[in-house]
């Protein structure tokens, strides 16, 4: 089969092209042709060698994708061939809370990942795709979709009415500002680009802040919000942005804290407000596969339609991690397989 | 002013026109002048006798409706003459859990409530109604719509995908319907009546089931959800649909319970299925004030517009009760004030 | 080796001494050499034919016991020959949520169990025992000592200064008490004997209520804590109980449902306290394993001696479920191996 | 009556002898003379003029005490002359949620506290003192005691088996050492003196870490639990320990920040831990009377008697304020009135 490793060298051009043996499904595993996977910011670190403490060479790599069955291994019943389907990339984070058991079975990290033409994955991670759901509503649900829902709903405890701010309009915050309104919550974003917002507005974004007009954009969201502020902060951004989602926050809001960049200590002037608002900071990777089936539901039920901002063939996967890398997109990236 | 009062006869005829003096606002309360007041089951059972221990003689009826401060009392700061507002009916019920000193002051029950010219309420139990709501969108929140947030949001815990299960199409029920879909959620509602079945279509149910052509409805409603059935049910049925509503349940399901009838005790045949789904059951009487300012929110965010059955003129009150008690309508029979 | 295993008839006597082969390890197993094991009620029920629809003919039955592993199969990393483990009997009940998928893999019921010398287990479902706790601590945990755990902190959420009532004193009673005493709780205890109660003083026991003394044991329990009832009720009674227990819990109490009677319907009179008391009633059965994980840790900082009512050989497992099945004793009934 | 005030300069000498009228018991309040009163490290604070915006002058200082009322106001049923009360003393925080309103009425702070001959209060902030209870066990309740409970059962979700982490041996991690052993915890407490560690493990501590002697502390603690963890951290470090705190919690732990050290910014560097233990961090302020009802009843259940470093006559407030300021002491400090 084709496929695409991680090289010897620093940074994104270390993906490189090969063929390999197809993967064969072992007792309780499926093999899975990919049809549409889709690239994440980590994804990008891997390559960079910035995500864990050691690049995984040799590695198909991406986390998310949507596929057929072609096989089944031993003692697999729940799964048949020809079964549309994706997986959790915590391959063994079944339910319940997070544990480090999470990190030990990881798809594109520690086994091989979807950038190929067969994966090899064990069937209690997977979940049946709905007939509803296209292949683009489907692709990108295991990592950026779980890691919004997570956030949202398991840690942030959504309701109708509640409002959400978003930083940026990566592929993690563009899922949360859908999740969010599909729950009824109000939707605030920021952004440095106009239009990035204008495309915002257009998924339901009720409140777009250009911090770059407006640097202290907590303050502008305390004056669009009467001061109240945000009862959820999904921050993607890091230990730059922690100090303002602080600002931001409305008495008993909670921080979700998903993104951090690496190397940089925190440092943030309003440490007593997390006092003063008793705030809840809140600390999330990806999410379960129980919580995935969740979403699976509601992007059903309330048809959610992820953004794409653009799909590439499976032979251009360099050219879509350039893509990414860019970072001047708004939505996902995606690799169709023919 | 002109009021109603309680009288001694039993049932609804006792609702008895009357003069009285304008209340005035003690320390710490406000008058307020109603503008529409919204009609509940237990305003019936009031009347009929079987809501309580004892029949509130005297007392001027009902829990529920929306008017214009007129005075307010000394230490009053929060409020001020002209304001639009609402307020809950167990008046000492701030927030967090329930206790027996919500039923202690209870509008239209221990204390006069709203069906009158004036009405003196503590002003720590009001909600300023935002501009964008009309009065019909206001009136009805504190009663109807409270019991159906405290069962959807507070303990069903609903999100977006989840089924909710609605037992008819009553003030309760047809709240829940909305405040459900505004989180998110598929709904499916029973009725007697294929008539109000078409109502509860238009306003978002996506499973409806006439339980007088299908007796069974859980059996129905698990072959249309592929026998999962639902997630929280909204039980206002009582003791004589609850089997039916474990029937119905999906595997930890929530039913809240709000309904019960007088004088009637449980049998189902179906005690083992609690265990067997896990199932919780968790009985509500209304909800916080603090949960009401929530509603209102998710009210105004979602632009939800409860469905009127029929408006009557406050002179007409008898006829409101007439037409509330011989349960035909759906949706919510309201009083207007000149 | 040497095994029982359910027989044809009807009833305990169907118990039947065996030989077979010993188990073998296969991937992700390991075989562990039962050294203690224990009875619960439901491994009565399931000789007698009235535990789930069919009776498992030729399983080697019970559900909980220590051991130690003998051989390990492919790819068990995580435990060596030596290791002495509990094990859930719910096997794939990982963490999370109850699903049905728990029934489908049940130590005893759908798989062989621990009465016999050897017994394979999936590794994902061991627990290692600390060094700390003898063979009578850890052999009773993952049935009786588990849906303990899970009624009174996974749903009770019990805290120090909660009163905590406990009917009986079974298995799960006993250990309820336990687990209650170490969380600080108060706690109250039905017996309808004096002797069971002064033994359930021994163990803490602040409340007891000899039911056949005092018929109305609630209004016994109301007198007795001020009129304010049980914060917690672990309700192994079945359906004869439950009006009771609603009438003795709290305002916001919580009745946990663990206890059923085959073939018997509820019914209560009090159905009404279920909302005028906002009680919670919620179905369990068993527990996880990450709630086993930490059940074994509160027994080992608290030091939790399971109370032993006796303790069989092996060759004597008839009469070990035949002392069970006389229901004279209380706590747990073991059966040790050489 | 005699009062002490706060005067005009900078520091605890600005605490002032005075003599004022007795208050009077205004409609729904009560007056109390406290007999034992409790100081707390915001007192100092206060004096100081690092609380708040602006430094309380001429108001009566002190938070917390326990006395007997003297005489009720206006429409107080619920309690009489005579009766033992403490009262929580964010006033209007009844239950439910943390809010700003909190902050609005504050005894010491907004409106006139414990350190005078009387001291009025609004009723529906008062609980009566159980008779098993002593002036001690009760005095401290409403400030250190409370936030300890918050901080463990409230945000903790404290369970038998948990390990709690307190840092040093103030009032609140005292209390939080106490009440977590009386939860069935396992405790860890920090500290620069062996002394005080000493003093530690007499009141349950099982491990003690003196942090001049190992700088690195949050090591220490993982070396001794096998690199489990804490649990729970009771934070009253401020900025200059949560690094460690955070090296020092346990996969899923919650960080309950209650120290800050005005006019520090924070600074940690470990951000990307808070992801990859999926930390909870959480800032309090005090509690509910909610709360504080349930903590009494876990006092008197589990008769946990609280460390009294000192008590001083109520002539000898500026001594017992400056005995606390010197910081030498382990536990509370305390007040008496003749």
């Amino acid at each position: 089969m084709k496929a695409f490793q991680i090289g010897e060298q620093s940074g994104i051009q270390s993906l490189t092209a090969t063929t390999r043996p197809d993967p064969v499904a072992a007792a309780g595993q499926v093999v899975v042709a990919p049809r549409l996977i889709s690239l994440n910011n980590r994804d990008i670190q891997i390559l960079r060698g910035s995500y864990g403490a050691k690049k995984p060479q040799e590695r198909v790599p991406v986390s998310e994708g949507v596929g057929i069955i072609t096989s089944v291994g031993d003692g697999v019943t729940a799964f048949a061939v020809g079964d549309r389907v994706i997986s959790s990339h915590f391959v063994n984070w079944s339910g319940g809370d997070f544990g480090y058991h999470a990190f030990g079975f990881d798809l594109g990290v520690t086994h091989d990942g979807w950038l190929a033409e067969r994966v090899a994955i064990p069937a209690h991670a997977l979940i049946r795709v709905p007939e509803a759901l296209s292949d683009a509503q489907a692709a990108a649900l295991p990592s950026a979709g779980l890691t919004a829902w997570n956030a949202l709903v398991e840690v942030g405890k959504v309701k109708a009415g509640d409002l959400v701010l978003c930083l940026g309009t990566g592929g993690v915050a563009t899922f949360a500002l859908q999740i969010a309104k599909a729950n009824g919550a109000r939707v605030a974003i920021t952004s440095s680009s106009d239009e990035k917002l204008a495309l915002a507005r257009t998924l339901g974004a009720d409140i777009t802040i250009n911090y770059r007009t407006s640097a202290d954009w907590a303050a502008e969201l305390m004056a669009q919000t009467g001061n109240t502020g945000a009862d959820i902060v999904v921050e993607t951004g890091g230990q730059g942005t922690l100090g303002q989602s602080i600002a931001a926050a409305a008495v008993n809001g909670r921080i979700v804290i998903i993104g951090v960049t690496a190397g940089q200590g925190l440092s943030v002037p309003n440490y007593g407000t997390i006092i003063g608002k008793n705030l809840t900071l809140k600390g999330i990777a990806n999410g379960s596969n129980a919580m995935l089936a969740k979403l699976v539901r509601a992007v059903e039920v309330n048809k959610i339609d992820p953004l794409v901002a653009k799909t590439f063939k499976f032979d251009e996967a360099p050219e879509a991690y350039a893509y990414f890398a860019a970072a001047e997109h708004v939505g996902k990236v995606m690799i169709e397989l023919a």
